[in-house]
């Protein structure tokens, strides 16, 4: 169909995409417009989409769009055709094929023992598989999302109440997940066994009786007034209804491997991951990096926006002045293309303009979080040449990312990351610059405030710089022969 | 969900509603192309949405909007994204509330042996049971249209191959409808067991080879310059594929029992069916009825467009001139709304007024083909009234309608059928005429060829004046009951 | 500029077309809302974009769109939107290049004096010469439109009253044109001395004490209930205020031409111009046809839907039965292009379909209302040679058009008329039919009541039959060198 | 008419705007291309619409749209249909009531002596004045644009040649603006006779001979690769043609009045003013603040983005860390608002929220760029207590604003203006901090390099803060009285 599929291995783009958030309101009034304003809060982990499913006296009611959450959600009236007092929402990030309406979240079924709506953050690693099978035996797809195999997996269950065909579903699949569902009786909470994906529970005030919030980060319980409680646990269910929060631990079998990515560059710096706030963090990966890795130089320039806490951390450590060399442009629309070869070769940077008065004639250090293919950094440090730096280093506040995510981050397939295929040596004469280093995996532990890395127990998800995938990669093997089309009933 | 319940029994205009027309081709360069012209001469039975889905070497592709064929397919670059030998398409006719995208056929589905898409024209009268026991073994329905449960129950078939797969499915429906659907190897059409619903084949010319189309009038094979080769049978299967045309007819118990108000009202004039043209139908229809109800009159005055034919046969039978005394106007707008109760009060006619030179002080008989809730005639003979017309007789081209029709056709419910609830006296002073007839029944009858209705074998259904229901209306039981909401997993 | 220039000289289509209809309302609740009924009515004078101008007591409101009148104003918000007791509005027609809503009528504008809206229907015939003036005088145009050099020509006179400085503006200007105009004061409604373009005069009911409404045709009269007054006279001014009607006269030379066109095709057939019902007078044409040119035939076809009443006035005086022997789709989108060559020689007709049933085996006389470019008559003659007819003669209900139309009336330059260049002998052979006629000039006026053409005299506009042009062409000299930009302050 | 009058002093936002920005290309291929480029990065000076006009081989080229530069411009196809060696463009920022696209800039007019295009940045003080004498001379208005008076000056300019005539209507103007201008002879710029208004001209590279570019700012010729070559002088005219860059200086009296504000706030701190980054000063000003008015305190807070450096200086100056204590979410959409009562009560911040982890506990100083109506600054002080400061200081890198700007910036009334109705102490009670300081008007002269403010040469535009208005300010008399409407010709 004309639907084109999505090669989740396939960017176009040199940087790391967010993979959605997610929130969900229990027993609150305006819980939509809360939704909203959440869902804002979280606008970071995706700008493609969003959609609201609420649940008034009157039943579901749903709103999605294309588009960023002020857009789709800012005018009163849609708000209004959201009422209830509980609700669930969610951000997408999308690369360009998929982003059809009908792939937006979250997804909605009445089923036969009533309506149901959940939005999910993260990645199946088997949802292939589980399609190919569920395909097999009739179910029609809809969307090319993984979360439909959720739906599926649900609808066709056994089982009788609502939480134990979910618990069926959850245990059929595998991958990186964080899950907020709404029924007619509770809302839910899930994160995956491992815990790769966050999902926090916060409480509305004292005014709001019993008033529950799960949102992807804390940033969106602060936007909304309400209280941090605590990080879902791996593989845990939180049942929210009228008599309180529930826990369920269906899983036997459960470790925290949370996502070390989101530390370095996920999570918005105020949010505060399991007790530690994120800015924190970035600052002392920062410092350790100028501990590790000191050189020479005038001033520290920060790669806008996500590079700045660790600049600040390493010019405070090194003692050199922090200066903004790169202005950062944040008018860019959807849909700038060069327009000719002419122009194109013009080199011209959209998004950065260097700040030549903070650069000239100076030694400087780039800090940047991450390389992936290299080719925005190459255009970066030309342009700071451009600009009349006299050195130009380059200092990375992650390891290497030598392998691909399949957990939920759009990164390109290996033979496209930079660091897979490159020693640092190569790397630093490809990018241009006098000297390039990345922080330790170890050090990057001890910002986190570990000792190093404990290969047995590293208490994170770090696969994208050592390949250590802890969650089977089931889809991934005979990846090649996949279908090129998804399997799907094509509503448009 | 938002989505808002069709009521298929409540409609907001006093006219018939056509339901659908679909085409199909097999075998001819520019399939999609020929596709958009078949439906564009089919536009009379449904102006609301209108898809086409094309298969060519790269497998399927689709294309669907709102509004009139020429307006969604007038576009050579929707033709070119098309490409390929063969297409199905579908014209919708919808009521407001169900006129969402995902409703627009031809629906299509990635089975698990290959792709599929299906149009359909008519009504499934056990959808709504049979959607039931579809959700309960947890299928997700998408649309609320009946064919969704076409593509279901082929879906969950046990059976191996497309042709079996379909059997099957037809098998567990009972209902009205012509389908034409396309897969990987073939194009098929089918007529239900009785035919109520319409659908013909023909052969397009020497010099495109084994090339055929399907289409539910022989109107539609005209303007692609398509030889009319036959009618398909009553619970006929013809299967089109390179090596020919193949007919399967898997139900044991067949009849026919074509929609007479086909002849009536809904073909378009120029089409033939079943060896007659409409147009002389209508004619024969008209004379029978001056035989059956002369009157002493200056002139015949036809209710445009669909009375004209049936006026024109009475006016050369009575030897009464023929005068447009009421001018159409084709421009109205989809929306255009009474905007004040002042102008409401006016009594405006914005499809219709009088052409006074044909009526003013004359005796006038006003020829229509069928008077549903009877609100419009009642306007129309005010209408002519005011311009002046001495006596207004109204003579209807089709016996009363006391029955809603289930099989396709866009009905009142009966409380809401003038005819059902008054007799001809009534009616007439109601509508406010000097006299009102119907053609009768026989009468009807012997307009079509036979000596009159065989009530053992009419032929034709003709529940709407009968009430002979043929086909079983097991959704009809306990209609009140009905879910308040269709069950389908909401893409949008 | 962007902006494509009109060439009022080509048409890419073989018809004629209707230039524009105006409205007024004065003194009446809903103003706006009749305007947009009248407008409807005035459907068929204009379907590319229709305008609105109130007056209220919170001072002048518009609205503008492209389309149909029901698709621009059927909203009631957009009523809600023009409050006031007093309006005038427009429907436009226009060749592609100039649809661009600033050029939709009324053009309002705010002088020194206050504010002041038009709508116009005609042509200026020197427009272009006056434009030049203006712009070297510094005036600055924002539209490509006629109406502009009224509003600049009113902006600059020197005379202090509304009235004076609208007749000063017109005597500089040359051409045939209706205009209805608002100001704070008073509702004005002007024809040209010539009286060649229709104007209206009627009365709402007793209920609206001394409201009044302008219309290009009666028929917009009897849609809103207002009884019909009389005609403008050529030359007159009607102004239209609180106290009753007053009729100015500044022209010393008027004389009646009305475009005899607007009997043949363009007025309404339920419209009544000078007293006679267009529909009696389209009759008479018929029936005089067939006493000028009558030929053995079994049947009457007309080319709908312009020439059914004269082929029905042919049929009843040949005393030939009438059968419509054509189909006409009514569903023709706005954009229907033949997407392939292959389609193309299908040669396939949109509008149009065969009736075989009509047709087969007969002689037949097909009657149109004029042969502009010949094409479309080719093709409709080739189809009913196609669908069988034994015979085809064509009749035409006008004198053969060798003359273009600079009055208001769309139709090609002189090379692309047919009669223009071919006798009526070759015209028949390249049409293809056995035999062609065309009503004689003097035919044409006995139907209209006449002993003859006066050519003293006449009484109407025949340039397009007769080359006597009786308003001087003055753009027309030196069209050639003309500018390719128009002179426009381009806003959009 | 139902055209929104704007008001200039009225703002319903608590910050400075910007107020527009222009740029044009002469002799450089894909000069529309360079053009959108140039738009970009002037897109901090307006985002609400943008238009580029180009003059190619076939004459001018439009197009114009409401939304970022990258939106309207970024398709290829779009920037293909402005052919040509030359182009001017302009970005607008507006507010709700005239964000109606035939306002957009540039406006183009065709003369009697061929095609002119004008964009202009500022604002003319007696543009209501020079307006109602246009309309009495008979002149109509189609924008609420004081850059249509240009426009109507030239048109109806007595002088033969563009430039004459340019210089006869900038003479009759008073007013701070910069504009550019594209005839078909040449490319102009124009900076008023004090200078108020930026513009500079640049040189494109070697390898495009006597390629010449203006911009509003040098960030803009950064992006294009374009060499800076000077600024504009006050009141000079530059005209660029094929011969070179000629300049002509046709006002007695000029001065250096540059706008102070640029400096603080409206330039993007990467561009270069009068040879000085502005970067650099925004930095010193932050120094001279905290030697002025230094406080004891743990960590130096910027209010982002406009008061980094400005923080940055100050925290360099003052040995405290700098620290990101508020996140600035950059998506905010266009239309979002607080849906209800409950939500608006919980006083959400859509643009910033705290980050505890930098403020818990510590004595912070925040650093902004100026204090309009205070509203905000209220917000955010409440928001840095709530997320635990200790203290909350506040320094302000611009004296107190105290007077409206009417040269182009977009300020609330006096009686808006917090530090026009309060003192300092007061101000620092309302806003709820623990003390609050200015920069002193010495203090900023200082940071620019200059001893000290000279009152009889203050060499910058700094009435905001002092009253000291150098360009008459004709349309404020009689302000009051003003038309409601302003005198347009509406084309739309």
């Amino acid at each position: 169909m004309t639907e084109t599929t999505t090669n989740p291995f396939d960017t176009d783009d040199d940087a790391f995409h967010e993979e959605c958030g997610v929130f969900g309101v229990w027993n609150a009034p305006d819980a939509s417009a809360l939704t909203a304003l959440g869902l804002h809060a979280l606008q970071h982990r995706g700008q493609e989409a969003s959609g609201i499913v609420s649940l008034g006296e009157k039943g579901f009611r749903s709103h999605k769009g294309l588009g960023l959450v002020g857009d789709i959600f800012g005018d009163a009236r849609v708000i209004a055709s959201l009422p209830g007092r509980a609700a669930v929402g969610h951000n997408r990030y999308a690369t360009a094929g998929e982003t059809a309406l009908r792939n937006v979240q979250p997804l909605y079924a009445d089923f036969a023992f009533g309506g149901f709506a959940v939005a999910h953050n993260g990645n199946l690693t088997n949802a292939l598989a589980l399609r190919r099978q569920l395909v097999r035996r009739g179910c029609l797809f809809q969307s090319s999302t993984d979360s439909e195999v959720f739906v599926h997996l649900i609808a066709i269950s056994l089982y009788a109440t609502v939480l134990d065909r979910l618990i069926d579903a959850l245990k059929q699949v595998d991958g990186a997940y964080s899950l907020v569902a709404l029924h007619d009786g509770a809302l839910m909470g899930v994160r995956d066994p491992l815990g790769v994906r966050p999902l926090v529970l916060g409480r509305l005030g004292a005014d709001q009786n019993n008033a529950w919030v799960l949102a992807s980060e804390t940033c969106a319980l602060d936007i909304v007034g309400a209280e941090f409680v605590r990080d879902i646990e791996p593989g845990e269910i939180v049942v929210i209804d009228d008599t309180g929060v529930r826990s369920v631990k269906p899983f036997a079998n459960t470790a925290n491997r949370f996502c070390i990515f989101e530390y370095i560059y996920f999570a918005r710096p105020d949010s505060v991951v399991e007790g530690t706030p994120v800015y924190d963090t970035r600052k002392r990966i920062g410092a350790e990096l100028a501990r590790e890795s000191g050189v020479e130089a005038d001033v520290i320039v920060p790669v806008p926006d996500s590079g700045v806490p660790a600049a600040m951390g390493y010019a405070q450590e090194a003692g050199i002045p922090f200066e903004l060399g790169i202005i950062r442009n944040h008018y860019v629309g959807r849909t700038f293309i060069e327009p000719t070869d002419n122009i194109r070769h013009l080199g011209v940077k959209l998004k950065h303009s260097a700040n030549r008065a903070a650069i000239e004639g100076k030694r400087i250090i780039l800090v940047d979080d991450s390389i992936v293919r290299g080719t925005t950094s190459k255009k970066i440090v030309e342009m700071m040449r451009q600009a009349g730096a006299a050195e130009v280093h380059m200092r990375i506040s992650s390891p290497p990312t030598t392998h691909s995510c399949f957990y939920g981050i759009d990164t390109p397939e290996r033979e496209a990351l930079m660091a897979a295929n490159h020693s640092v040596e190569e790397m630093a004469r490809i990018i241009g610059v006098d000297s390039l280093a990345f922080i330790s995996l170890d050090g990057l532990y001890r910002a986190l405030g570990r000792p190093g890395r404990d290969a047995k127990d590293p208490g994170y998800c770090d696969a994208c710089f050592t390949g250590d995938y802890a969650i089977p990669l089931t889809d991934l093997v005979g990846h090649k022969e996949r279908e090129p089309a998804l399997l799907a009933l094509n509503g448009v």
